[in-house]
């Protein structure tokens, strides 16, 4: 090392980004063990899990319900259930308003499934009457996916009011929840989501390395002979499960411990509802400084998740945005860049083991920056 | 907590399998940090343990060749492999003697590309004379796929006389050298290979999350569209590291972090060469001790790896598999079922953190568990 290089921190950057999230100590340190992936003890943390994770969405075998993981991102859970779900003949219409809707879509087009897509604004919410509209004109869409919080913004999608209008025309809802799950209530019966695809290392504050899938069993068990790849394969993936309780290929070992420690301390903390409310709190703290520094939201609060927030540059030309990241980074601050096209944002998330004194520290660090950069805070308007 | 259960151990057991493996503090340790998957710091580790991969490969980027992770287990990278390599209008010719390479096969059915099986008898190494006809008896074959150990037995195949075979045919070459990579010697370019899968938690000793590829670039390069699957694509993952060093979807920073340590643990042992030596060690004195124990292997000597070995049961009345299991697990170590359906063996693997004392230990608890069973010791041949 030579004199020139900074000395390490002692603690990790703090990660106001929308995952992989600042995590828990205790969850990282539960991956500290080699678990047999075959073995007893370890098919009973995937058990339970699967358990959690249905009564976590309210649900339960009981009522109908299964909960599968699935090895690799939460786009690799999506794209499992685009593929594994949506009929040989069968034709998907995609609600797109951000690059998770896109990404959908070009799942099923690399799979060479028929997709439709109705697009919305991207700082719009998805209309469900136009949802409901597109499936009186098309009677050759089988599935719909609707993505709940676009992270492309931090918009939230009405999936509610989107469900009522598929369910209405008899279709297969697919519902992405990939930021929401845990932290945003979601109704599974009520909304009529038949696939719910979420992943580890978002509100849970797990770490990544597997997605999960509630599933309605009547609507996984007609899927037989529909997946489009043996690896992200739901219903055999389901059937290892249920054969004798282990994945079909190896599994993230130390990953799914540590998921367990977070569901604890989901419980710990009081459940999805606790979570909420610390997350809320953690994105008005946000708001209110960085409007108090000048800053403006990308999208108009109705519209606006508390799990991750877009902000468009300050219109000063002394502001560039790698610098202004550099300098944050510097401080042990790391935000997210923007995902938009055509609108210069960035984006900062207040999901994770993070509390409204964090959103403080790190309010404070882009004060300096700014200050640093020559950007007078309140004054770039 | 009742008076019935035993107090948990106060180390996790030892596991005797083809991985998850028993892996090092330091590389478990190295997961108490949390990434941000986008910063450069992360970047950098990845493009470092790509660098490495190469050159434990014995190629490099100068040389034409690239190394590509993928989120997943390894068969998510076989799976990668062949949906993404094989063309639109290709056959896939599969060297099968095992469960792995009917794996192959099924990969190939699910996606809809043609397969042509080469089957073997699973105690025999393929011939690539038999390679050498199918490739001419069929012209339709565009690429073929071998498995160099198949942990199915523990059988090494020889990939180096498959790939002459294959090259002189002109046809792409894919070896899956998932559980060899690291500690048994392979010539990438001697061998033929164009593209050779591995995974994050076999011989290199990392953690479960994550393939990876050493793939000929020029043959990378030719794959435009082939792909089946967005989440699986080789090509499209390549090129988000070469735009930005990311992972085009999030990666398994905590997998990653411990994959970087363990290159690192790799290094300090002197390399694969050094790392081969300890696993020869452990399998010398395996099989010495379960011969001296009266079990019987069941491969042939010259056709066994030094990687995972199969043992018939017992012939002895009072010998029962699952009780077997059990009482080994209870003295803290965990062996491996059999996966063959004609012939009713187990395995155990020597891989991971594992000495030659640690192989006398588990040869004591087996000796021990055979008496308690009341199966004599070199009694039962």
């Amino acid at each position: 090392m030579t004199a020139e290089q900074p000395l390490p921190s002692s603690r990790d950057k703090t990660l106001f980004t929308p995952g992989p999230l600042t995590t828990s100590l205790n969850v990282k340190q539960a991956m500290l063990r080699d678990a047999g992936s075959w073995h007893a003890e370890f098919n009973a943390v995937v058990a339970a899990i699967r358990e959690q994770l249905l009564s976590l969405a309210g649900v339960s075998r009981d009522a109908g319900y299964e909960a599968i993981l699935m090895q690799g991102s939460g786009s690799f859970g999506v794209e499992a259930v685009i593929t594994s779900t949506v009929p040989r003949d069968g034709k998907l219409l995609v609600v797109v308003n951000g690059a998770y809707g896109q990404r959908a879509v070009r799942m099923a087009e690399v799979a060479g499934i028929e997709a439709a897509v109705l697009p919305f604004p991207e700082d719009t919410p998805a209309d469900p009457d136009g949802v409901r509209a597109a499936l009186a004109a098309d009677g050759a869409i089988t599935s719909v996916i609707a993505v709940h919080c676009e992270t492309t913004t931090g918009l939230i999608n009405p999936i509610a009011e989107i469900g009522r209008a598929v369910k209405d025309a008899g279709r297969v809802y697919i519902a992405d929840v990939m930021s929401s799950f845990g932290a945003v209530p979601i109704d599974l019966p009520g909304f009529g989501i038949d696939f719910a695809v979420s992943s580890s290392n978002k509100c849970i504050e797990g770490v990544p390395g597997f997605s999960f899938v509630i599933a309605r069993r009547d609507e996984l068990l007609k899927t037989e002979g529909y997946a489009r790849s043996h690896s992200l394969d739901l219903l055999d993936q389901w059937k290892g499960f249920e054969k004798n309780g282990q994945f079909r290929f190896t599994p993230p070992t130390h990953a799914i411990l540590a998921f367990e420690q977070a569901l604890r301390e989901l419980e710990m903390e009081g459940g999805a509802e606790a979570r909420a409310r610390r997350y809320r709190a953690n994105h008005a703290a946000l708001v209110q400084g960085m409007r108090a520094l000048g800053f403006r939201e990308y999208l108009r609060p109705e519209h606006q998740s508390y799990i991750i927030t877009s902000f468009h540059y300050p219109a000063h030309p002394a502001f560039r945005y790698e610098e202004f990241y550099q300098r944050l980074s510097d401080k042990g601050m790391i935000i997210y860049p923007g995902k938009l096209t055509d609108v210069e944002t960035f984006r900062i998330g207040n999901i994770g083991r993070i509390f409204e004194q964090d959103i403080r520290y790190l309010l404070e660090a882009i004060r300096e920056a700014l200050q640093e950069m020559g950007v007078p805070p309140n004054e770039f308007g």
